[in-house]
């Protein structure tokens, strides 16, 4: 194998499949990049086996050459070094040559590195992936989606299905459910290409924030592929390969409640500066729980007492507050991490009781909703 | 105790006695920040003991109210709740309010923060330093002082002098030189005043580190007052206290080589990122260390060897070599520190054999040296 390819490009390509490299893996090979060059280009792949990610150089782009292909073959190297090395070689562009059986040689200038590589036809072969029930969606909505319900997921492994996010397609819609098991997000968004395919699988948590880590804030298309136990996202020169998780997520319809009794809507800012105040002096006692309530039917009262340390009160203004009375207690980090995720300027706040989960969507938007559940201090 | 204070201020303030605060001291008194209301203004003064820092805000500057002091007085509040509150305030004025005993209020816009405070006149004196034998510097001359030596105190306790910086004034001339041993920094600055004033002090490192943080860029003058055991910066606004190391520096003035057998002159940022490279795969093996050999007359090269991981060369190109053919080998961490240190675009290392320490400086400048000690390899 040798080439001469231009390093930014390359340097692009490493990083992105480093993404799925870890030094924490039982499997040696996969702590390397494997590098395949052929006729039509260079493919690097990183992977943990959870993830594994493919990014394609082309030789040639928009008339551009990118590599210069010399020989085709395909090398191992190790990930941390060679893109340390990437990174800070001296020229913008960089011969690879593998010269005596797995000794590679990168050049660059008047720099030269010999580096023992690895056999490639030992690294383990990406799921082979049939491209039918594909269904495909804009680059930045998947990065919404993904940001919008991701942080909910649990952080435990009590219940391993609940790490992940459930991701249903039915009727040309997706739905996804990020649920702990404390609160809940929940982000609706209309397929556009029409999806016949109808599919219910739980994607894990953070195959999801590595792929929104790689991906640009374009309106290009994502094509989403899913099988039984694979999800593969497809850019123009990237694949991404994630695991799905097994089991059967629970059914979280029967959580969200129907009624309400009291609904106030607030601006979303100061509604969010004001839990943050309030939970400073909370977060000590660890629990970090604020009080809710509201007063007068205008305006709201957030509060947190630790005696130890000492109290706040804040009062916020209100759009509206309708129906009854509310005293309410929740967790300022999941209120904060709710708001966060929501668009819009203002945020309407449902409650049907103080010992009842409360659903906080932005101000006459369906597609997505937070839910909390409270905590019994009252 | 009662005032109201532009919040700007009161967190610029803030900010800078937090670089004194630490959560680790065994006075509980000094996890707080003491805040004093006098005619004149707001005073807060935070320390671990080692370092204190005193901050002045007065009633007013340019023609501008910053403090209304509406009852004078003094209190003593947790640094950590203190610093994140003033953080996050809603608005551009504080109230500050010690009601009861050491109840004290922070009330800005609809928010109302209860705290509760220590009692000031528990709070540790600050050394009273008469002000004979001062000295002052530019702040921007003192910030490139501390920038070029700190980096090569000890971070070992072994010989605790060695975690300071020594100073030394003498003749209306300030010397600064840090050494762990296997390195040494020196940089000399002439004193625009008159000192008729000798010293002869070491400085902790970390108390350098902390002060260079909060000073400006600025060519405002810094007053610099030596005593037995203290030293005090001082800028406009702003008082910072250091503890002396005690015990004799060691004498380093015979460590400089005064012969060369043979001085190499080179790009300083070619040679750095050569370096940077050449390390890459060193710093597996923990050493770290690079070899550097002469060729030719005119260019070096720079290698190093990790069987297990592969091997690297660099050639530079060099304004000169003269002088005896030379091979060397030598910490690439050391190097890097030592020309990060440098201002200047060329460089001179002259060398005095493979076995004896060698100087680096930037061509044509006397007042800044790095020392290296050499490994032997070769």
């Amino acid at each position: 194998m040798r080439f001469v390819i231009q390093r930014d490009y390359l340097l692009q390509s490493v990083q992105d499949v480093m993404k799925a490299v870890t030094s924490r893996t039982t499997i040696p090979i996969l702590t390397g990049i494997k590098i395949v060059a052929t006729e039509d280009g260079v493919t690097l792949t990183g992977s943990d086996s959870d993830i594994s990610i493919e990014s394609f150089i082309p030789r040639v782009e928009d008339d551009k050459e990118i590599v210069e292909i010399k020989q085709t073959g395909a090398i191992v190297l190790q990930a941390k070094f060679f893109s340390e090395i990437v990174r800070k070689l001296p020229t913008s562009t960089v011969e690879i040559d593998v010269e005596n059986h797995l000794q590679t040689v990168i050049r660059s200038g008047k720099s030269e590195f010999n580096l023992n590589g690895l056999d490639a036809e030992e690294y383990p072969h990406l799921p082979q992936i049939s491209e039918e029930n594909a269904f495909r969606i804009p680059t930045d909505l998947l990065k919404a989606l993904i940001r919008q319900t991701v942080f909910a997921v649990s952080t435990s492994e009590t219940r391993p299905i609940l790490t992940g996010v459930n991701w249903k397609v039915e009727n040309s819609e997706l739905i996804c459910i990020a649920t702990d098991s404390h609160r809940l997000a929940l982000r609706k968004a209309r397929l556009e290409t029409e999806a016949d395919g109808k599919h219910n699988v739980v994607i894990p948590g953070k195959s999801l924030t590595e792929l929104s880590k790689i991906l640009d804030d374009t309106a290009a298309m994502v094509d989403i592929v899913v099988t039984e136990n694979q999800v593969l996202f497809k850019t123009k020169h990237l694949l991404f390969f994630s695991r799905l998780l097994e089991g059967n997520y629970p059914d979280t319809a029967r959580l969200i409640p129907n009624e309400r009794k009291t609904d106030v809507v607030v601006n979303t800012k100061e509604f969010l500066h004001a839990i943050d105040r309030a939970s400073l002096l909370a977060r000590e006692g660890k629990n970090n729980v604020v009080k809710f309530s509201t007063i007068d039917g205008n305006s709201i009262e957030i509060s947190s007492n630790t005696p130890e340390i000492g109290k706040v009160v804040e009062e916020i203004q209100t759009q509206s507050v309708e129906g009854e009375e509310l005293k309410i207690s929740f967790s300022a980090k999941y209120m904060m991490d709710a708001l966060k995720a929501l668009e819009g300027s203002e945020i309407q706040i449902s409650f049907t009781g103080a010992m009842r989960p409360f659903v906080i969507r932005p101000l006459n938007d369906e597609a997505i909703l937070q839910l909390i559940l409270p905590v019994r201090t009252y």
